[in-house]
């Protein structure tokens, strides 16, 4: 065993250990595992904690905390039981907190007043985002047993209340729209394990898509929140940044600020992300990190209809079938419920990407190169993939700037595009409804086109994703005849037969101005309404 | 005549074409000049141009404008005349527009509606800001001739009805505290011939402190805006970055982001900043410069006693005794009014200049300097003072990441002591009341201590300049028996002879966490009052 590979078992072992905690443990289970990891839950859980698992959202679920329908601890419990089995069926857990996560829930409960809005509720954060007390290795095996940075958003949402209670996985190098390293293997997804999760908070999407969890943490720099939320069919939020702290992840590229991160919540609910954003700032979060903007979270409702621009496709890569399908009968019914739709003309994407993978490692990589070497771990292909882009190179001061002000140019470009939109009798448009990913969860190892997501990081446009429907053999069939518009395009097309990704959900996004975070979150709520939803 | 000063003839000829305009001619002018330039415009401008430049601040125009008590046209003139005379007695014009701003003038007399909030208001523009339609050299030889940036400021400020009349002044590379270049020399203080105006809005300070402007517009990225401002006895604010446009400066940096510059207005009165942040508020910047924060200037009034802070010294340099004296009397004020008074603990100030004085020449200054050997001019000595700063030098990628993140941390360390104010009885620091530059309007050649204005750019928190008082040769007696601190601050005692500062004003500077900009404004107003004024 090379010395990497010990220093890797380390880290196994520590989170095997964590798992043998679970009791009662899970018995009888199955081997091989099935397809779609769904029906698991309840074949192996109890029928309260499959109930307290399944059935609520977060706000339902600090209803029941409130109302003393449930103690913080059985709630942690049922969750910690149930991330188990998903750590079984998805491989997405770096640590159990069995005992710790017990022992905050019972102080909780053990309180006559609740200490915040989040009082007793089970919260899941990805591994990388540092957790105080705790090592953390950003799945860097040279990382492993390192220590944790501080973490604002982590510490806020502990003072309103919640029980941290799991640990997830990310991918190498954090710069995968798939989850995998070279210390836990790979993170599957709970609906089809022949797809990935998304990454690089695949491992959070994959316990909240298994309901391990129903508010887990990930934070989000070219998709890593919208990519793994809409493969698993989860609501999840990039906010604009320096809305909510970035902070304290564990990454070799502290101050790099080319292009900026954000953390962001993935949820089973579209008020759970309005919860989260409250929590965070009604906290002034500024107080303490000044690189956050002093802007409240404050509501916004529409007393008239939208102008809502739908984004068919980016210009270079066709979505596949189910998620053309899904934006065809969103857009019929907030067409039917009488918002104004029309087509969104894509500036140049494809120079967007250019721009935008060239900002991710103005080293070259070497930073993450020479992290990756000092354990001796091998680079995987989506690391290589990623940092070979072209144009990837260790800029000198002057090749920097120039690059830094081809992308403002380019934002500059982009606003004008957008407020041209506002030169027609209908005004400008409120928002863009356009696809996560260019078809529903990638298969293994296939997750190389990202600009249906880093094209609003490259622009700071915040992005709420949503689930609407799933793959469907029947209607969303290879579009036979169809002409690639370029390689990539082709590569993309011939990527797709239904019957891969069956069971996949299929996500959409909706995508507002610079700093507009309120009124994605407003035009969401009302495009579920006229989905039919409430 | 070397090649570089034939070009710089170029640049003076034109602004000496432009002065020829005026009409009448300026007749009799004084030669020499006398030390304070304050007495001459009584002399040589009619009595009605005198009423009109001297008597009344923006706002007060736009009332006479408004009621027709006076018209664009013959206050435009006015200003073209009293800006002509400052142009003869302390050299801050690069161009006069008469021509153009009578047209303009009444084009607007001749609307039957006032076309925006500054309808017919003269305004005076830093040359370097680029204006439309005409060249911007950003006193770089090199660039004389060359074309200019789209500006959102002044763009925005023309359609609310200003008239643009007199562009100004600027240091080479605009990286100085004072007004010198080798096109068109030197820039002096309209109170006093052998002190400095200040920079690097050095030209706009000189002209609206000698009232040939009553609202100018500068720029600062290490006190540009209010240093000039403090040394002219003019009010002078700067926002926190992104809340207005910094875009369309003609400078050879474009891309460097290390550290933000922001504009900011030069101008007479209180009430006119927040008038220029309104204007420029309420045409919604951000739809056009996507940098901007979506955040409408929304103006704060304290309803309970402030808590302010005073920095006597910053740890490195104390002031001379003109501004300690101000910093005694405005305290004395603020408490006899009820307000809370305590003593501001800097954090650490060497650090901060450590920090920004690298951060603004990541590139070693070579940006900078070919620009200035590309047309074979001197480098002057303050231009070579600042680049040779200890620490600046051409970073490699991963040395400009390690300095930023100090920065970053430095930001956070700032945040924290701040924060950690309100840790007493009597809740956190409202603001900080501190010095502007460390005495009055610097000797020329010695504005070399910027940390009282550059440490809040470095920091990112807004800062307003008001007049409190001036130069009084008996209160202000050099402080004997004082032991300096260090080198510095020796050599900024030594500097001191009340005598040789006789007439300069004395300003001071209120500064608030980051985003509070409309907090700093409240708190001047506040402030303004415990002292006596409207």
């Amino acid at each position: 065993m090379a010395p990497w590979e010990e220093k890797a078992k380390v880290a196994r072992d520590y989170r095997d250990e964590s798992l043998s905690k679970i009791d009662p443990p899970l018995k009888g289970l199955p081997d091989p595992l099935p397809l779609n990891s769904q029906d698991l839950p309840k074949q192996y859980l109890t029928d309260r904690e499959y109930e307290l698992t399944q059935n609520y959202d977060p706000i339902a679920l600090l209803d029941l905390l409130r109302t003393k329908k449930v103690t913080s601890e059985e709630l942690t419990k049922a969750f910690l039981r149930r991330a188990a089995l998903a750590q079984y069926a998805v491989n997405c857990i770096t640590e159990l907190m069995w005992d710790e996560a017990i022992e905050r829930a019972k102080y909780l409960d053990s309180l006559s007043e609740p200490i915040g809005p989040l009082h007793g509720l089970p919260i899941s954060i990805k591994e990388y985002h540092s957790f105080k007390g705790k090592s953390t290795h950003g799945s860097y095996i040279a990382w492993i047993g390192g220590l944790s940075r501080h973490n604002v958003v982590n510490e806020t949402l502990f003072s309103a209340g919640c029980v941290y209670y799991a640990r997830t996985t990310g991918p190498q190098a954090l710069m995968h729209l798939e989850t995998i390293n070279n210390i836990y293997g790979r993170t599957v997804n709970p609906y089809n394990r022949n797809l990935t999760p998304g990454g690089s908070s695949g491992g959070e999407a994959a316990l909240v898509g298994f309901r391990g969890s129903v508010l887990g943490l990930g934070g989000d720099i070219g998709g890593s929140v919208r990519a793994p939320a809409g493969d698993t069919g989860l609501y999840g939020f990039k906010p604009t940044t320096g809305r909510i702290p970035a902070k304290g992840t564990k990454n070799p590229m502290v101050g790099r600020d080319s292009v900026g991160s954000t953390q962001g919540p993935l949820t089973v609910s579209r008020e759970t992300i309005n919860l989260f954003m409250k929590v965070i700032l009604d906290s002034e979060p500024w107080r303490v990190d000044p690189s956050i903007t002093v802007k409240p979270w404050t509501p916004e409702k529409f007393s008239r209809p939208l102008k809502i621009a739908i984004e068919w496709h980016d210009g270079v890569v066709k979505p596949h079938p189910p998620t053309t399908r899904a934006l065809k009968e969103v857009a019929a019914a907030c067409a039917a419920a009488g918002h104004k739709v029309v087509d969104w003309v894509p500036l140049d994407h494809a120079k967007g990407w250019d721009i935008v993978s060239r900002l991710y490692f103005p080293d070259g990589g070497e930073a993450v190169l020479n992290l990756i070497h000092e354990s001796g771990e091998p680079v995987l292909p989506l690391t290589e993939w990623i940092i070979n882009q072209p144009g990837v190179k260790n800029l000198t001061m002057h090749e920097y700037w120039a690059l830094c002000a081809e992308r403002d140019q380019y934002r500059d470009d982009y606003a004008k595009h957008w407020a041209a939109t506002a030169d027609s009798s209908d005004g400008e448009v409120d928002v863009i409804l356009c696809p996560v990913t260019p078809g529903a969860a990638p298969l293994h190892e296939t997750s190389k086109y990202w600009p249906y997501t880093s094209q609003w990081n490259l622009l700071d446009y915040p992005g709420v994703v949503f689930p609407v429907t799933s793959v469907d053999v029947q209607k969303d069939g290879k579009e036979v005849g169809y002409t690639p518009m370029n390689e990539q395009d082709r590569w993309n097309y011939e990527l797709y037969e239904p019957e891969k990704y069956i069971g996949a959900p299929i996500s959409l996004q909706i995508v507002g101005r610079r700093f507009m975070d309120e009124k994605v979150m407003a035009a969401l709520e009302i495009i579920e309404k006229a989905m039919g939803r409430s």
